[in-house]
């Protein structure tokens, strides 16, 4: 496995956190941000969307984040990671969407623009990003984890831009229980401290 | 299963036609858009986000469409609308993620704006709308479906929002592959017709 990846991308980061967790070896592809070498046109035939991560895997490339975390937890982890069961893998599934849905344009948006990487407007950004910590409350006040009670793909690919929301102009000490979560993922064996830019 | 839903909402639709092809037989119940009853307390109990569709599974409850499918599909149709093996089922997770990615904040909020259901920059959107409409014909020129060669739930959480682009201000004369996608994919045994508002 080859992963293209810079080591401040939220979304390379959960990739390496799984593989870390999992002990699974890959080599990794730098690839350089500050020349936007990644809307360049040999990146860009790996990936239209000139994005970080993008990950060969036996001879194909994927170019989503979600894709390399389903792929190494199925592969590598049993059911650890990502349960079989359609009940299991559907909650699971759930938590991967909201990490697209309200974190991505939320949380991670807001911070895009607070750090001068991205255009649009800080105030509906800001929106969902309340919505997305609203909703991770209203779950993480009686559940430790985000599914099937136990660490899980789910948490791994929600964590960075809630971790950096703060970046975003939101204040997390205003939800307790996520910062609690946030703790129990930094608390497991093999994970990986997310880097500051 | 019971899945409150909107006959217009392009996420119900989803779920409906993974569950009409797989002859999966659920319990509708209808949200009245009009009065605002996703916004309620009440149905806020079931989802904090206020959206539909919501599903009721097996005592639980979920709130994400891609959930729905994920279940149904691990649930009634074997390995055939969602391989269980890593690296089909990331092909499969790549396209589910894609959909709630570009797809959602491009193609489905430029229609959206277009259709005064929400605030926000048309520009921006269609960025986002077109980007999703080149990924889609650089991988559909040399493929029929979206994963793993055949018809998946990558198809289905795929579908609504590029069947309704037009509506966001999008051509999709200007991308043919994706027109015989779109085609190939109402030409499925069980297909249900979208309906337009």
């Amino acid at each position: 496995m080859k992963l293209y990846m810079t080591d401040i991308s939220g979304n390379s980061y959960k990739v390496r956190v799984l593989a870390s967790i999992l002990n699974v070896p890959y080599e990794k592809v730098y690839v350089d941000w500050d020349s936007r070498e990644h809307k360049q046109p040999p990146f860009l035939k790996l990936n239209p969307r000139g994005q970080v991560p993008v990950m060969e895997i036996e001879g194909k490339v994927f170019w989503d984040s979600t894709a390399h975390l389903v792929y190494i937890a199925r592969k590598f982890g049993g059911e650890r990671w990502l349960p079989a069961d359609a009940l299991g893998m559907a909650e699971v599934a759930q938590w991967l969407a909201f990490a697209q849905n309200e974190i991505h344009f939320g949380l991670q948006w807001s911070r895009g623009v607070m750090k001068g990487l991205k255009t649009g407007s800080l105030q509906e950004y800001q929106g969902y990003g309340r919505k997305a910590l609203e909703v991770l409350a209203w779950h993480l006040k009686d559940h430790e984890w985000l599914a099937v009670g136990r660490p899980t793909i789910a948490d791994i690919a929600c964590y960075p831009y809630v971790k950096r929301a703060p970046e975003g102009g939101f204040m997390l000490d205003a939800y307790p229980a996520v910062v609690t979560w946030l703790e129990c993922c930094e608390a497991l064996p093999g994970w990986l401290k997310l880097q500051e830019r």
